[in-house]
């Protein structure tokens, strides 16, 4: 079964989250039988060069078997590794439909059918955030990630606010988003202190991994980290420098699902709790993360997917979200269906 | 699909090692639908006990989907490791068989199809060793195991003997099997210093990984560890400590191919070479090492694997060995049959 042929798509978001609405790469693969396996990638081409990057890329994948995912990782082609993230994920979504099987089937099984998912807050203030965190808690999530929003009072503000109304019915999560120096992270740990935060991600405005290891010996605010997770060799050198006791794994900066996978493994034996994360999706890199959470066990708590992804996604049905956890699809592959005509609707105006 | 039947089949090796000719346990599992997964460990039971433990472990396998592999590694019915290693190998194979697809295909693809080993020379004076390597030279192999004696001076003649007939034409390693104190083995390092080694395996009489680190310090010739691996988090601690630049995955010890797998991706990210080991086999644990190294890029150099063991095996056809390496089965599942004449041939006298 033959990778033969290769399509690019580029989509843009109907919410305006700041100055620029968010744009996602779609890929879709074709073998000569007529089978098909979608992609995503929230890194973009622009609508001018996706012809020519189609060709680039259908040169180095036609003939090759679906099977050979692991051969996939090791094509100078495919770059950067979110464009490698995608065409892996449609190959794993046309390989499940090759052999009829839900991806999770070939990724170790059902271990579980529902996955908790963290919702994100962005840049709110602090009454809205509290009041939406709870009508979040109504609606059944239990895990809420605020993003922080660059000011520290605001962000300290903003969980103080949101503990207060809800008291311990919520998990709170903070994310940094690296952009904090370090004695700004510093103080923002020490306001938070008895605030109960799983983690605060991404506390420092570094690439580095080691300024972490140094923060998390001066607070007892545990820490985690992921725009610094690359590879797995990140996931390990956290752990060696004990710079936090979370990573969240993110298929599109690993590369794909195989590398997501090994990733957990490698944090799995190094006794750090790994989490998924997403950044914008338009439901099918959702769908690829759901797989992955389903069949590993160690992935266990609530993963950074923004399930407010799925309510304007291109899929024809998005999976069902109950109890603040999502529903597993258990047709072939993703298991979702990328309904055309969406996908035609939300094309950007060049 | 699910998991139907169960049958456990003790054999005894024509072979005669030492005292005690290898013994080896099967396992032969069945859907409804009359399809059949093998597996295989070296840990057995007694005769006598084998009705009750098929028994058990139908009891706790019973039912089950064959895709479900994550969850055969959280039953505790399926202890020691080498028993779910064998259980888990048979619905890898079903699960190959179910699917119409090679092994290798489910694990990321056909990414080498020779796979090299390292062939064992066991309990042999120096210039058997010598004459017997050159023989394998002459038949293709490049790479030799001089298994330990427990005679620091036998081991060390044995290498100087192989390395002074054959030069550079072939890549030597010596496994201590952890025979010796911590002084013994470095006396035997420093005797072998410029003897050009790849490895030095096991060499120190301990179940722990830290003395192989204080060894390690000692000496230049590189050291690798293979029976303290018994899950990912032992390859994290002897990558933290730089007790050993290669370790050896061992599926029975670790408890399946997909904790191999796992493992496999641990060393890669900490920078250690991962070789797969088996010790004996009848055939199928050997051909599921072959998929795992098939689709495992990181498990390049050749791979502690007998074989002489494909000589006299329970398989209706041996996969083939051309020069040194050899080829990976291509037919569904793990690629082999059992023949049932020679299974009960080799059935022990009880």
């Amino acid at each position: 079964m033959k990778i033969h042929e290769l399509e690019l798509f580029l989509i843009e978001s109907d919410r305006c989250d700041g100055p620029d609405r968010p744009r996602s790469l779609l890929v879709r693969m074709r073998t000569a039988s007529g089978l098909e396996g979608w992609g995503e990638s929230a890194f973009v081409w622009r609508p001018d060069e996706l012809a020519a990057r189609r060709d680039s890329l259908l040169a180095a994948l036609s003939g090759r078997s679906v099977f050979d995912i692991e051969e996939l990782h090791l094509l100078d082609a495919l770059w950067p590794p979110p464009i490698r993230a995608a065409v892996e994920m449609a190959a794993w979504d046309l390989l499940g439909r090759v052999l009829r099987q839900p991806l999770c089937n070939l990724l170790g099984g059902f271990y579980r059918r529902r996955i908790p998912v963290s919702v994100r807050l962005e840049g709110c203030g602090c009454e809205t955030a509290a009041n939406e965190s709870r009508e979040l808690a109504e609606q059944g999530f239990h895990t809420i990630t605020v993003a922080g929003s660059g000011i520290p009072d605001d962000d300290a503000a903003a969980v103080k606010a949101i503990r207060e109304l809800l008291g311990d019915r919520i998990t709170l999560r903070l994310d940094g988003q690296g952009l904090y120096d370090f004695e700004v992270a510093r103080d923002i740990c020490a306001e938070l202190e008895y605030e109960g935060l799983q983690y605060f991600l991404d506390p420092i405005k570094t690439a580095e991994i080691h300024p972490s290891a140094v923060l998390g010996r001066q607070t007892n605010v545990p820490l985690a980290l992921w725009r610094s997770i690359r590879a797995g060799g990140d996931v390990f050198a956290a752990a060696r420098c004990g710079a936090a006791p979370f990573v969240v794994i993110d298929l599109e900066q690993l590369g794909g699902i195989a590398p997501a996978k090994a990733c957990a493994a490698v944090a799995c034996a190094a006794g750090i709790i790994p989490v998924l994360g997403c950044r914008a999706s338009s439901g099918v890199s959702t769908a690829a993360m759901l797989h992955l959470a389903a069949s590993t066990p160690a992935i266990s708590i609530a993963n950074e997917i923004a399930p407010c992804q799925l309510r304007d996604s291109v899929l024809a049905d998005s999976p069902e979200i109950v109890e603040g956890m999502i529903l597993v699809p258990e047709s072939p592959g993703l298991g979702v269906e990328v309904d055309r005509s969406k996908l035609e609707r939300r094309r950007p105006i060049v």
